[in-house]
């Protein structure tokens, strides 16, 4: 079998959740799985020097009619939350406990913190809010608020990001394929071409 | 007729390199002409805080796969010119005076300069390259230079970077359609999709 195809996004990133809504069925129609490799683009920017979109001129208002926009062309529900960005970290430890202990769920578990935050305007920067959303998702709470705050758990995250960094990564959503990297929402039609003929 | 549609672009840009090769056909299919408007991303930056694409740490690595994957998926020709960025200046108001004089040429005048930049090695950012350049695409070489120097002309660009800024372009390719922004060579399926649809 063919090797996992790596997704990275941070929690902050409309277009990662975008991209999180497709990438697994897209994985899947040519024979791959997807590890989830949450991010966090704040670490990220230390190095890349960039920015929160929202607060970069010209740049930030684009992105305040491109993402809606890109929302209503996939058919994907969408709301801008009222504090955006937030930290990404309380949820990036959850998903990396789901990834260690149940690995075939941690897509159903991003797309309800996705949702959380993107569709129903939560705080997922708090463990309680993403606690309780994993608990709606059919995830054990107390668990779950436990491995938030797990020394392993928070050292795995840490080392996870410094490898995306080390391997080139710096933004949301960002794909690798076999070490070939894809960068963007609007990558995925040659992420799945990629994938289809093995390169080109 | 429906207005044209404004295309920014900045002569250093491989990006805006590979959409001047589609937008035309692109915007004719729809019944659409082009504005022709070369843009100068050092101003912009200024403005934006954007870099140029190499000075970057890890999006300027990435760029270097991702842009001749991208010409090699288009069926572009491309090669990495040798010095890159250069300014756009001299090209930028070749472009204005073939807009002003011949405008339905403007587009011709236009892949003459990005492929003696990108698939010649030619370095752009001379003024006699550039009328050299529009020379062999059929325009006058004394004409063209008298052009680059032409007090008008250079208030002219200066004016229209001022305006695209204004207008909130920060990036290349910039498509505008009717008011409606898309950044980006990879957004020009959306673009078409919007000339299609009327925007969704």
């Amino acid at each position: 079998m063919p090797a996992a195809i790596d997704f990275h996004y941070d929690y902050s990133s409309p277009y990662g959740y975008f991209a999180a809504t497709r990438i697994e069925a897209l994985a899947a129609r040519h024979g791959r799985q997807v590890t989830w490799r949450p991010l966090l683009l704040g670490v990220v920017f230390k190095v890349s020097g960039g920015a929160p979109l929202p607060s970069l001129p010209l740049k930030g208002d684009y992105g305040k009619r491109d993402i809606p926009r890109f929302a209503r062309l996939l058919g994907v529900p969408f709301r801008m939350p009222s504090k955006f960005p937030v930290s990404g970290t309380a949820a990036s430890r959850a998903t990396l406990w789901v990834r260690n202990t149940a690995a075939e769920r941690t897509g159903a578990l991003t797309l309800a913190l996705y949702r959380a935050f993107f569709v129903d305007d939560r705080d997922i920067s708090s463990p309680e809010v993403v606690a309780e959303v994993a608990a709606t998702a059919g995830f054990d709470r107390a668990a779950v608020l436990a491995a938030i705050n797990d020394g392993a758990i928070k050292d795995q995250l840490k080392n996870e990001v410094e490898a995306a960094i080390a391997a080139g990564v710096f933004g949301s959503p960002f794909v690798v394929i076999d070490g070939e990297p894809f960068w963007g929402a609007d990558r995925l039609d040659q992420v799945e071409r990629w994938l289809a003929t093995g390169g080109w």
